[in-house]
């Protein structure tokens, strides 16, 4: 094994990150070393590399960035009994609990208190090696197709906000056709929703959603489809599309957030929430592990492909030609092969 | 029986209401004519009252005001079977559904897509007599206190609210300590909440939530106890009492709006909603007639009185009074006397 | 309009029926007079047929027999404002609710405490005329398919089944391949489930469930698929499928009856249900208007196709013939021609 | 620390125990070592002392048996981070996950498949020192009484149970008065039953199920309570009761089964079951750590109090006399000094 590798680090505290060499890590105690195969872009890394306050606030540099990726393992280094073993091809959940906080004790670890990230509070996966906490490691069925195991996370986002929003037989809106709301239009068709309308001013989108499976695709809601929705998603975290899936829910309908925006958002709270008696589910990550174990059967049986949102693939080195698609949001996901 | 009544009449689009003589209505097909023997002012009534935009928007004087009573039944003009008899002890459910609608069809008949509403839409109850849809008369359960019956809508809301939140074990803050507010109080206790705290700046509301059960009553909600409240229950209708409970809640928590605000509420929706994964639910009315049975059963059983809440009493000859005394804020329910 | 029809009438507590005729009915008060166009054989009626001890004590003779079919309004005989009017095609619900009862006033109408039957406790639908309670005549979507019509509340009781259950990405196993658990299958796919397998020991079934959308058929369960389903369907009502069926549930599971067997049913209890911390949910009938909008939406989006399962067609005046087939087990759902 | 302790230890495959001096246990690796204040004797026990044949299936004698206990910490073997520390006052959760199953891996650690039994499977508490897995240990709040605290297995059953079944402003039957019966009517009262009967044919159980917080406690349920049950709690293993309480139950009530019968159980699947249209649900253990933290609010919060139930102390030494109080019936809990 080679002693060093190419890694994107954000090194200073400024926008921009910097491709270098740098010393292959060791797993530490309950860590596990993998060679990374695949790792993938999410919008947070627009973030991170623009440098915007939470960013700021979240990442101390240096800190090799990424927390998308598929590896294979070459050491696990505990003494704990665990199904993981060398050569096996893993995933990693972005999020690391502690174990101990009180969310963490009633079992939800997703949202444990004292969470920190991977690729964002620690060292990350945009790096020909990386190191994962045993904890948050996810051993791949093999029979996945090894790219769409880089890409689990869009995907696992979307089946939490699925699920919680029950949308058998139901007529769904999604707002926002990032490659979570393009899963989620994927996984609300594979759940038995009845009829799915995405919601995008992007050409290149709507044509990625069509694929996706969506039923139809728009550039915005129009008055007369009001109150017609039975579930909304918001994916967008855009103000105004907030404001539009609450116009669009019918009474007594759900409508889950999972978009954060930038801004405050401004609401009309008696006329959207009180009058039409709404629930209103949110959503933060992805329920560990139960939200992964879906994700598997969904991609083992075939139900939901990843493969036509996965719309560019760049060499790690190119990770600054990558982050101008990203940013020009023509694009689905985007690969970067270590 | 008599042939005219005093009455109190919205009679022009405008402030103030007038206390007249009118003639005694005559039951239409499927309703019920009471003599009145309470009536109760809401909230509602202040802003008829003094003409606010959803007043303007929802009434066409002249109208006979009121929509909480309890009265004795004198004639049932129906032809349906009912267990409704003369004689009977009655109280009105405002909301008044149309039974063919989505919604009514479905069994959400409280969220009636085509509701109207008595002694708005309609005439109401702050007379000698009142016309009620037989659809919409509750029968009192005969142990229950006659005043009580006046106020059954409150405490009903405050019903839907608490059952909504189950609040079995948890820790719950009420902002808002009006009528339903200090109900919602009242039923928590009932339900077997482990602590319930208020919010109410006024002194008054603050002596007659500790008489209703409420564990301990402040000012405002400190950051020491931001994220400690497994439910939070919005009965105010004000934008910071609600971004104070944003604030209150844990993760992972339980919001249920009920309060309608006068103005748009400004929120940092991912701070407050997402990365606390709450669940938001809102109230409207109350279920007809799941929670009417509920109420019987919480009063029947001595498990709630609202009799502390019950702090004036007036003639029906002197609503201005009641209405000033109303607009003080220096009471809890007011009831009139036909 | 005729004066006389041809009727399938249980005329004595005793074997078999008469094929008479009689005179045309006329709508009482809050009736609906039908001309049937389909009328369709449920097992019940082959328990009527036979007059098992159920029927005994459910029927006094003479009366007209059968509960599924489509009729065209001839007559509405109602005061009441109503969206039926003469010439819609109309379905019945056989459940005749009171609207009075605890039940019927908390919204669970389809488990009235005073329930009537249609086609049981008052006359039917296999004649050529039929008179259905205004308040349990369901107009049809006129997009769906004739036929179809006739059947809907076998799919309803599915429909009510599968919902119940939450089948979204599930492994489910269906016991029973009887017209109901066909449409459970069909159902369960179109609302998302991962794998379904339907047990039957019939060919004739087994080859049907294939069209229907099962991924699987089995004449049993293996040890070997013991402790593997997300979800159980019991359609069947037979005490080995029943245990088998909980044999089959995996840990933490859901298993819905719907089947109801004639000989009690012993169970190890602790095994079965507490060992695994099984939820057993329980289904009757179908939910009053919830579940018929459910099957609308999913006949009317072509999601389900009940044509598969319609394998025979008779005259009215051929009732015995068709009884001998639907006793035969050789078929899926038996329509007769008025 | 002494080198040797008394213990009750189960040497040989058949009734009784012996009560004998043995090493002091060395806590293994991720394991604690406590002295223990007190043990009580669990239902369980009596069947491991008698050797029944789930004993025999579940123990490889020599082993010290007890799995409830209080203890204080005296030494924690982990390089793990805890929260635990010597001189703490922990209690031990009998049932030891694995971690790595199905169910442990989606939050289900109580239902584990691969559980393992403190004091069952392993050595145990009844004994003046026991070694706890770390991650079954539960670390109690001072302000608990410490006789309390060694009593919260059969609490946290009683509150997995009442949990389950929503209990607020419901009517409950309780089936059984064992500790979880006691308990489970103690919690009802805390989580805001409106009315709780229990059963039980032993005057001494019904004493104390009056000091529990029971409105009512009968010998048997007559059949004019039949139907009248929002809720009913089987915790008795008892097949007349587990049909008694179906009987019980009303039309869509819940039914939360906890009781494991030695015998098959015959039941009316269909009468029982379908034509009530019942939601069954089932509890094993308690869930971790949710539970624990219920539990631990309701003694702080002094909204349950055990006290009345501890009704026998005696010296470890005397566990053959403890034994024989326990299976008079004539008692509550039991507890042991060490």
């Amino acid at each position: 094994m080679k002693k060093t590798m190419l890694a994107v680090v954000k090194e200073k505290a400024a926008p921009g990150v910097s491709i270098k060499t740098v010393p292959v890590p060791k797993p530490k105690k309950d860590e596990v070393l993998v060679k990374t195969v695949y790792s993938s872009i999410c919008g947070t890394d627009i973030g991170i590399y623009d440098w915007i306050p939470w960013a700021a606030g979240h990442i101390k540099p240096p800190i090799v960035i990424g927390h998308e990726l598929v590896g294979r393992v070459i050491a696990v280094n505990s003494s704990q009994s665990t199904a993981i073993k060398p050569g096996d091809l893993v995933s990693s959940e972005t999020h690391i609990f502690c174990n101990h906080c009180y969310q963490c004790q009633i079992n939800n670890r997703h949202i444990c208190e004292n969470m920190s990230l991977f690729g964002i509070g620690r060292n990350g996966g945009f790096a020909d090696y990386a190191t994962i906490p045993l904890k948050t490691t996810w051993k791949n069925d093999p029979s996945i197709d090894v790219e769409t195991m880089s890409v689990q996370e869009p995907l696992g986002n979307a089946v939490h906000v699925v699920t919680k929003a029950r949308v058998s037989g139901k007529k769904i809106l999604i707002l926002g056709l990032g490659p979570t709301g393009l899963c989620a239009g994927s996984v609300a068709r594979a759940y038995g929703a009845k009829e799915i309308v995405g919601i995008n001013r992007r050409d290149y989108r709507k044509k990625l959603a069509k694929k996706m499976g969506f039923d139809r695709v728009e550039s915005s809601i129009t008055p007369k489809e009001f109150n017609t929705f039975d579930v909304v998603l918001e994916m967008s975290g855009n103000p105004e599309a907030i404001r539009a899936g609450l116009d669009a829910v019918r009474i007594a309908g759900t409508f889950i957030a999972f978009g954060i925006p930038k801004q405050k958002v401004e609401l009309d709270w008696g006329k959207y929430l009180i009058n039409k008696e709404l629930s209103i589910g949110s959503v933060f990550g992805r329920r560990i592990w139960e939200t992964w174990y879906q994700t598997t059967d969904l991609l083992k049986n075939k139900r939901v492909s990843l493969k036509p949102m996965i719309t560019h693939r760049f060499k790690l080195a190119e990770f600054n030609e990558a982050m101008a698609v990203m940013k020009s949001g023509e694009c689905g996901k985007i690969l970067l092969e270590a």
